[in-house]
Parts: C-alpha cells; sequence; structure tokens
C-alpha cells in the first residue's frame, strides 16, 4: 500500500496504475459537527436532535450522507497528490451504515481504471473506488468517482 | 407541477407516483460560503482561492461538487415532506457545470420508480432524479437517488 503525502511529487494520469492504492489520514467526528453540518445542509431530527434520532431508521444521532462524503472528499484531498487536484465529474456512492458521533473515519482509495481521453490529448479520466471505514474498520461509505486527471506534458 | 410545503401532509410511499414533480425554493451561493465548505471539506485552489483558481479547469473560483450537492439536500429537505424525511441509501450524482458565487440554485425532483420492499412490509425505495439549476436554468448537478420511504400504515 502506497500513501502519498502532499509534499511528494505530484501524480499524473501516466503514473496511475489499476490496484494502485491510497490510504488516507483520519477524521474525528462529533456531535458539534454533526449538528453544525444538519443545520446547513440536512436539516432532519436525525442529524439534529439527539432525542428525536431515537425513534427514526437511524435509531440515534447520525451524521448526513453528504456529511460522510464531504469528510471523505477532505480526507482525500490531504493525502493523495493527483496533479491538477481531486476534479470529480461524476460519483456513486452508498451508505452501508451510518456514522455517528466518536466515530474515527478514514479512507482507502483505489484505482479502478485509466481512460486516457480520445478529444482530449492533454487529460483522461481515473475511475477510483474510496472505501471510508470507521474505527471499527466497518464499511460506512463507498464512493465510485471519475476524475479529470491531466496526462505527464514532458 | 406540485410543490409541497413543509406543513403539507407527509408523504408516504403510497402517496407517491412516477412522473410526480417537486420543485425546490432557491439558494443564493456567494463566495464567503464557498470558501467556507472547501476549507473544511475540499481544500483546493480552484474552492479557495480567486486568483489561484484563474489557471484551473474551472477558469475560476467554483464551488465543491459536495458543496453543490449539500445545497441540493437542503433544498429537497426544506421543499419535499415525505414520511420519515429523506433517507438516501445510495445516489449517483454528476456535475455538468460549475457553480459559482452569485449563483442562485434551485432543484426540481421527479419521482423515477416506487418499489415497495419485498421483505419489509412498511417500507420500500424511491428513485428519484433530482435536476439543480443555476439562475439561468442551466443545469449544473444531476442527482439519482434511492430514498427509504415508509408505506402507509393505515
Amino acid at each position: 500500500m502506497e500513501t502519498q503525502s502532499p509534499n511528494s511529487v505530484k501524480l499524473t494520469l501516466d503514473d496511475l496504475t489499476v490496484g494502485q492504492k491510497f490510504k488516507s489520514g483520519s477524521h474525528l467526528l462529533d456531535e458539534m459537527q454533526i449538528k453544525a453540518f444538519a443545520k446547513d445542509f440536512d436539516p432532519q431530527p436525525f442529524h439534529l436532535d439527539d432525542v428525536a434520532a431515537v425513534n427514526t431508521l437511524f435509531n440515534g444521532l447520525a451524521a448526513s450522507g453528504w456529511h460522510t462524503a464531504s469528510i471523505t472528499m477532505k480526507l482525500i484531498v490531504t493525502s493523495t497528490n493527483i496533479a491538477g487536484g481531486i476534479i470529480g465529474a461524476a460519483a456513486e456512492v452508498s451508505w452501508p451504515k451510518p456514522t455517528r458521533p466518536g466515530d474515527t473515519l478514514w479512507v482507502e482509495t483505489e484505482v479502478m481504471e485509466v481512460k486516457p481521453s480520445q478529444s482530449r490529448t492533454d487529460r483522461g479520466i481515473v475511475t477510483v473506488r474510496s472505501v471510508t471505514y470507521n474505527q471499527h474498520d466497518e464499511v460506512v461509505q463507498i464512493l465510485i468517482s471519475k476524475l479529470v486527471v491531466p496526462r505527464r506534458s514532458d
């Protein structure tokens, strides 16, 4: 497994190969973060109110799936070093388990496909699968993204 | 087109039909919001820094795709009135155009499929397609979500 730091050499499409993996740092989620995100973007009782959350499908306070996705993005951005940045054109996301106050989240990203563009010789699409885990190594999110990645220019 | 307000009757799976549409209110995006979200969740130059953003794929400051998705979620939550709330199990998202400071975003959601669960008689999966538009009626995001929706209990 390869871990990239933001200081390492920038990776172009030509440096990426199927099966290559990147492990992120971790993020500790807490109640305050969950409620603050929910207030701005997903104001529903199971994300905002501990008591009301008990009698919902979540059986207690849980983060918005979009919050989990956003934390995943932060973890990927701060631990992978792709030339031009992490730019997604499209994504598929699923949330097999909720994330909770006190969870420590981390992400492992694997390269699934590397496809140079036919029409634009300076770039291509790299498909990656990013699995977000909690501190019990349970899968809380699976994200498959199509990233726009520049080709080596030299 | 039907517009639901948070005060209207809660819709169960049995009240939803393919082709039914829900139009949201609107959200005015600004530079401060874009940079604040990016700082927390997507710290890349094209989301953080007007000057650095000019020489990137985005040709100027743009919101994180996850920010657009999160604003979309807020607009859906505050304008659709599904029993049990808006709970997504999985989603596919694409971003045909970036969102920018000064954009006014709004969402139209259409019911694509209504599927009672075989194993759980109290619920089912409703597939919806939510298209996010800017003030020029350009499509900035397409989101297809699978929502867990309770059945009518009476």
